[in-house]
């Protein structure tokens, strides 16, 4: 028999990134469309069915794929749909996986979110391999997550567990959140989290800083990080903040799931130790004394410009919803 | 073949309770020993043996039991020991579930904290039958927690999971918890929080209260409950106080595992609408937007006298482990 694979799809706000997977996670080609190109839900799934048969076809695939795992914001794997998509425009229910399915005469399809799709990839081919509990937290314009429990994904009794981005970290004067209620651990320790920190600490302290050359509203997390590794100090204490708040929320989640790693994926994530020296620090602190020293903090092992693809290929392989219209 | 029993034992600091379960939930008898009379913990298991077989005989229910399952505090699932239990004499690991098992020839054994049993025997017997996912909540000298997802009881890689007493709810000048930290749950919400809070609004505030009749030290969550429901002012907002918190901190649960229903067990869990009116606004009011009116709060349907004995038996027709000398 040919060899199996599994088609990876991420739907994210400005490009969709398909791929090609095999059972080791190699990634055999992928290529993207603009997802918002299309102010139409259908002709958008027009397009991309008919740019991945193109990459199956000019890759001999045909008749290889098993399935296709699909990683949406808001999609809801129970039901197929994405739900109240906040940078989507098509509609609030999006028959995700029937439409997919159905372009591919049947194909399995399931969908997931991004946060759960990083999950699945990190535990099939990731730093997770081998790991039953841990949790994925995602680090990017926003925080997501995606909590695995025994083997299995967490997807709650609505498909919609694991916003651990909106635990709310500052019960008094908390910030605004996305979510519309305020003091949520996005609003602080996401990439756009640590830009609102800086914009604070600037008009809040009186020492120097290079991030006081930039105008203060275009000052983005970059910013800060290129600022800390230049050696400012303003720049340091604001990821030395960032991973006092996180490492505290991080400390709570233990005392749900006590599992064995919590991952860090995302923009952010790729700080190194400017805020993982001081995350792991301010986390052990703040554990119970029953979790200390059990659970490590740990950084994603997949190819970010692979990974989305990755996880949600990952997917691919359980799926079994199919349409059959 | 004659009817199928099981033994629910709860050891809690005072007392040892069990009980021979059936099938159905009726816990056909049942007993205790004093916990503390003993010492030594061989001597404990020998007195408690001795009576559980008397119980048996005495019921006719010789060659029907199972398997036995135990709550206890600080019980791991995984090991079959008591770890650092805070409250009992018999050292810091305790092979609870070999010596109990081989006391009874072999009789398979399972044993885990009280607040998980407390979540099987809702499961099984009592207000989350055929809820697959939900979370257990007890408001008693402590807060404890027992997380059911996806149909299995929560343990982490572990088996001490679900330590939901003790997420942080105050950040800044929280009180100082029993396990070290500052401002858990526990120290708020718990039958002694709620005895605190009573005592910091006695000396914080000027209002007229029934309460201040109490010498302020002896003031218990009882006192609060009978001046609550004479219509003392002050008690009443010591409730809403504490549901404030209770409901911000559930939300933050929701969060994570999006579960059908949030049970709650326990005596503060008796309060009535005192708590459970201002808990299930606070809570609806601090939830996600995905997350409202989807998720109930509800009281456990067990009989208090019952429940440790029932919980602690549902373990008991899962019991794997054995005595094998």
């Amino acid at each position: 028999m040919s060899k199996p694979y599994v088609m990876g799809v991420d739907i994210g706000g400005t490009n969709t990134v398909f791929g090609i997977v095999d059972a080791r996670g190699h990634v055999v080609a992928s290529d993207s469309i603009k997802t918002l190109k299309h102010t139409d839900f259908d002709s958008y799934i027009e397009e991309l069915h008919a740019e991945m048969e193109r990459l199956i076809k000019a890759n001999d695939a045909e008749d290889q794929i098993q399935g296709i795992g699909i990683g949406a914001p808001n999609a809801n794997y129970y039901t197929g749909e994405i739900q109240n998509p906040p940078n989507l425009p098509w509609g609030d229910v999006i028959p995700l996986a029937e439409k997919m399915s159905k372009a591919f005469g049947g194909i399995p399809v399931a969908i997931t979110n991004d946060a759960n799709a990083a999950a699945l990839g990190e535990m099939t081919y990731g730093a997770a391999r081998g790991l039953r509990d841990f949790i994925m937290i995602t680090l990017g314009t926003g925080v997501g997550s995606g909590i695995v429990i025994n083997g299995q994904l967490v997807y709650g009794h609505d498909g919609f567990a694991g916003e651990l981005g909106h635990i709310v970290v500052k019960r008094n004067n908390g910030r605004m959140c996305g979510c519309g209620r305020t003091g949520c651990l996005e609003a602080y320790c996401s990439a756009t989290g640590v830009a609102r920190t800086a914009r604070e600490f600037i008009e809040l302290r009186s020492e120097p800083s290079k991030l006081r050359d930039i105008p203060v509203e275009e000052i983005t997390s970059k910013h800060v990080y290129d600022a800390a590794v230049a050696g400012d100090k303003m720049a340091k204490e604001i990821f030395e903040y960032t991973a006092k708040i996180l490492g505290d929320a991080l400390a709570d989640m233990v005392a749900f799931s006590s599992p064995q790693a919590i991952i860090l994926f995302g923009g952010l994530a790729k700080s190194g130790d400017l805020l993982l020296k001081p995350l792991r620090e301010e986390f052990e602190k703040a554990l119970m004394p029953i979790f200390k020293g059990k659970c490590k903090i740990l950084v994603s092992e997949l190819k970010e410009a692979d990974a989305a693809v990755l996880g949600a290929s990952a997917l691919g392989w359980e799926a079994k919803y199919r349409y059959e219209g």
